[in-house]
């Protein structure tokens, strides 16, 4: 009689926060799922409070949230949200962020700075998070500010076929807006099927100190359809600037892609206004009505994700979601 | 020749937020410093930016923040600078923050809750914080969230004698709002001289499930000028309905006494209109003019802080301020 | 050919300490298995040595222990159990401590003191505790000293009933023995149907400082049943001055209701002579025949912990044992 | 006016357990402070309660505890005053336990065994310890136990320095009790001045499984002075046993010699009823005058252990009072 | 709909890093597995490069490697591979390093050394690692180095046995090289049927100090054979020593048996002609063909490892392998 | 009497590891200090020990290890020099590794992978490294791989003005070699006063899959002298292609700078024999005359070690070596 032997199961559940709950839902339908209901709420004060409204004991735990403004709000809820599910018993907790927060502070650009994207991996994990899942990150070197298993999905393999089927018979150069961005063209110049690639140099003239920086591009764009590539697009001002350059060196047309469209005032209009035939993001963000405009395409990452998600919970290949690549 | 020898050093620096600069003024006035200059902003994402002015290296560093509305973004904020002195190389980092965050998530009131005020203690912990200086917690059982010191200070002494200063001629009964603030009370009534207590008990008609809540007073309040005395305000909403009650059962007058004006909407219309003779808070959370009325009476922390980060700095006895009770 | 499926196993293994075998052997019989056998006995230095009889491989290992006197050693029994499961590879570790120790050492009552419960909690966690069972505990905030979940389960729902269906007829108030209770009273208050409640509040003579304490009841008793509750009952002085108090101001009777009877000398002719109808406790702690006179009643929780064992063991929700409040 | 400088202290403070005072007074005399006062007491459930009577921010603490029996008693007070002084700010905290406790538990000789010794140096740890100084380790291994530095003090040198002075002119061979301390005789022998040495095989007889042991004497100890040395002696009863198969091979006579005198019951008789000319002990545990007996020598280790304090105060080398050897 | 019910599986992976393959595969033939293929090479600039074929998500992954020479190259390679298995989502990660690298660094031999066993033990956990399995540990204390299971399997049983087998009808004594390893002489005297035990205790004449050392034997061999047992033999320089010594004295012949043949030049030389009848190892270490001898015998340890894998795999008794004594 | 005051000391001491002795002698020269005599050999099985010959108690140590061939054993030495200073009472451990090891292998680049680089930092945390300082890192993330202060030396400054001084009359193209290190080439760019930047492309024939790739030229270089840079080379193959198509393209010469001479066979060969004018590096590795020939330069980063070193003992800024940037 001695021991007791029971069976083992195992249960997904999705939790979202209350950034995008669209997207949460999206991703539930695919997954055949439901959201897990919860009461979510602020507190006069600012506090946010969350409790699940089902026992989450011994389920596989996939939270996700949509780091779009206000952001630290968002960043807290999602860190309360898993010690909630810590405390309640889940048995593993993935945290999902299709757009990692504070990515671009990613190393000390000068001396007594942050570095904000090692913090925000800490402080999930302090929270309770076994694992991250996230997209087309500003460095590839953040996977490695987790301790623990992260799951880089890659988006851009959506935006390179929307173009590719888009812009087939099309003479395309691909282009990175600044130095940064050059690997990520030429990888995006692969997809495309062995592109040129340009980027634009930011120059300061060493005669004029601290005065204004010129644009020179780097690479053949003449008569040729520029695809300008980003991993985000915040303010716009950088590709604004870049398609203005490229349309003045004889570009035929230009195309922006970019993976999270951040938006910040007046990216609405910059964009609409710049010229470009097209505009393409993905909804790692939510782009709401007011921020689109005719010429912007926006893919949904939600089949991605789900597919992710099975794969996580199956113990199956997510690596083999892109051919090996992630 | 071998080794080289030096003569150590010690610093003490004060690092303030951007949520209350006046009161991290007034503090760095008493202690004869200045606060240390630093760029700190918002990204157009809400994604915040800090960067010291001055090299820290070596520093006894002091980070005071108040955790006002919007809360989230100023807890993010002191963590992101907590980030940043020990990658700069600070010696000790003390965090101050006068009103504790999430303090009233300190338990699971019921089945799969976060224990955010845990949470908050671990994620400053996990950043890099070494030890915290607050006030006046919600529970005193907090100090234990953190792994580290705790300097707990004291700050409804100042609001105590200022009761005791202003109605010494008076009958005072000390009353606590709810059945958790009886042990408050009782420490009130022992700082102004052994006065009588009473609280308001809610009770649930038993017979009407779900149904209103009554308020009843218990102990003796009638011809008495009633001290209501509470940790925080916030949405003012408690705190009337005692009023409203004590006047009822006949009390002469009431006062009221909190530590943190939280102060969320409608809270000042309720007490600026609720017939208490005067209102009395501190400034550990910043009271804008807006939010104030004339039975309003603020008093301000900062000496008390000036002295305990004094007496930290120099390896003095804190608890001693409080005549060993902290 | 290449890996090697197998089939997942999950077996729940009962572990009792040396301080209250009977207990553990009334949950085993709840839970149909029996306690795990093992080797367990004291060197003549007082060094404890322990070895279980069955391999504990991949079990879900429940480690009960009761925490009477002499309770440091059988905390340290407990901490080296589960150092042993832990080295001999148990799957999860739930450590069960129906008393938490040193819960009334929460918080810094005074400078220079240790914050015990918070290093309890840190102990198991480092010898490998996974989890944590426990009962009634002084505050709740103690859950909070555990970095990983807790199951706080609530015996004064068994306390309540117990007095409700004896004392069905009376008029009852619920008393708190003093201002730090009052918080449980009026949980008390609504189990039992609305009851109204009462606190005795210890109050000093101001102009005689130092002088003994008076105990002035605050709410009405006169010819009422008065409940008396507390989480726990030590030396009894605070409690029986309470009856005294509570019987000189006319109460029709008194009923004291504890959770724990930790019942150090010399606590049974206290509550055996002080005039209460009923002494009701749990056995969260054994309280042996020699401790024991005719109005005790001892209600077992065995049934309740079996319940809370299994629920963890099958992913069961446990909050819904006490109607989504624990 | 910027930040502000000071001068950095540093203050040697000393703390003692309750069990064994005499000797942290003794200890206090050599180093010319004072033992910290404190309030310390055990609550009638057995749980201790600490306070420091001073100020001990900023302090280099040393916590001087004898691990004698009640032993689990005093390793939990112990632990206890570390939490209490990492919360009260003292820099830093040396554990100083001249017996380790539990050290005999320092692997697993079978299966589904703790390995105590390492919980121990864990607990310690975790309460917040940043140093441990202790005496002749039952195995030296144990100094790799604590993540941290180990001052490991020889105090053998102390008891072979006895010996040597009073039996200089006898053929003295050095004994180890079993097989286990053979490489601690050999060290003695060559302290003593290249002496031989022997030890005492256990056999059992293969043909009768389970049956008596046997002592077999292996080396020559005829007619010479036997000097049985060990780290501990408990209950005595190898140690005796050892005596008499020496004296039965004809030994001149034994001494004995061992740094940890445990004596647990009936060390005491066996030893002095067992004809060795000499036993002889420090005095890392108490040894009460219940225990002694004429033919016992107590060689007192304070002032070794204020010279090693001394030296890690003054950050002078450890090693160099053992010739590099400790 | 709501949550999403899925299978548990479990899968047993076994890697092997690049020092002695040969051993993997043998298990892997007993497991019925196969090694998981893997792209494993060094980069000009000596750094290591792994990276699994197949997918691993989920599994429970035991990675064995030998730590023969370049042993720093074979440890960094292993932790290479937990690190890579973590974070590609491995279920349970067993380390399995039949030889316990830097064993002997077991303690401080002298002040301002390092505990390198410690360190390894430390740098597999902060890899990865969940658990540990070694064999024939230098000291049994390494266990405790690891805060985690440790399976510690016994290859001495295969030694003793072949040496019972093969020389069943001789009057053998067991020698110990040193006095350090008189323990482990004891036990192989018990699993060869109550033999009597020798060791040789290397002296110092005190009047020519820092003179050579003698080797004196301690106990009976004279006309007996002369079986020399150790855990490792590296140059071989002692147990030659120890084999001149025992055949001088009269022995009958010599037989060695360890469980570690590190075997540093010139210990094939030492040992082909030290006038042992018999050399006996284990293949924890890859020995080549060029450092065998005609008298060398060399056991695999193969079906010992495949079974504890499979033990360890099915959550079935590893200590039951050896009788209860691992 | 009773706490005893002492007076805080500080010392520095610097190690250095068997690498690459003669850096760790200059930077002592230019700090007036002697590297720490130590012991430090291999063991026949390729083990490493290290003991330090003086006291390093309280020390501020600086270890010094330059991570050239064998790389894995130079990791393991300072690992196990790290553990040995911890454990002897360093006061504050700073590990030097002017170039990092495993810094390629700094994200998965294809699932499956290590990120070995951050396994590193983590490594040295858990020996005991306090801070970490290094040059030129591959990509700076890694300073955020790191738990704790991480100074990040430039030694591209020295090489960018070695190459400003020495062409300085030249129509100067900063070359980066692959799409990767285009952001670095824009700071060349800027410290060489505004120069224009090219890049060399790799392509793929999208028609022929698995086929050579080309190497295409971005950017204006006919005529120019084109400045290739890198952080480190190691075989070169990279960069020897990229001066065949410079000078193919019509450059005017080509000057070769990296800081990193990793140099793995057959760099040597390649690089004098490129048509390169001159070919510049750093010292953070050793560069033996073997591996030397007429136009390489070698400059040496000891200077600028020196005065981080001293700035660190003394707690000034390091970043202001850097007007800023680091």
């Amino acid at each position: 009689m001695s021991p007791k032997p029971g069976t083992p199961k195992k249960n997904l559940m999705l939790f979202s926060g209350r950034a995008y709950p669209e997207l949460a839902d999206e991703v539930a339908k695919y997954l055949n799922v439901s959201v897990t209901p919860q009461s979510a709420y602020d507190f006069a004060s600012g506090e946010i409070f969350v409790r699940f409204e089902e026992s989450v004991r011994g389920s596989d735990a996939f939270v996700l949230q949509s780091h779009t403004a206000p952001i630290n709000q968002w960043v807290m809820e999602q860190l309360i949200m898993v010690d909630a599910l810590k405390r309640a018993s889940a048995k593993r907790i993935t945290v999902i962020m299709p757009f990692y927060p504070y990515a671009r502070q990613d190393k000390k650009h000068r001396g007594r700075e942050p570095i904000s994207a090692r913090l925000i991996a800490d402080l999930f994990k302090t929270a309770g998070a076994d694992r991250i899942m996230t997209m087309d990150l500003h460095t590839a070197q953040i996977q490695g500010f987790f301790d623990g298993p992260v799951d880089h999905l890659l988006a851009q393999n959506l935006l390179a076929e929307h173009v590719a089927t888009t812009y087939a018979d099309e003479e395309i150069t691909v282009v990175s807006p600044d130095a940064g961005r050059v690997r990520l063209a030429e990888k995006w110049a692969d997809q495309l099927g062995g592109r040129p690639i340009a980027f634009i140099h930011k120059t300061r003239d060493p005669f004029k100190p601290n005065q204004a920086v010129a644009n020179r591009i780097v690479g053949e764009v003449k008569g040729r359809l520029c695809v300008v590539i980003d991993d985000m697009i915040d303010t716009g001002g950088t590709i604004v600037k870049a398609v203005d350059a490229l349309l003045e060196a004889g570009a035929s047309g230009v195309v922006i892609a970019a993976t999270h469209g951040v938006l910040s005032s007046p990216a609405t209009e910059r964009l609409a206004g710049c010229g470009a035939r097209e505009v393409v993001f993905t909804n790692t963000l939510p782009i709401p009505d007011e921020k689109r405009f005719p010429t912007m395409t926006v893919l949904s990452i939600a089949p991605l994700l789900a597919r992710a998600i099975q794969a996580v919970f199956e113990d199956d290949s997510v690596t083999s979601l892109f051919g090996g690549n992630a």
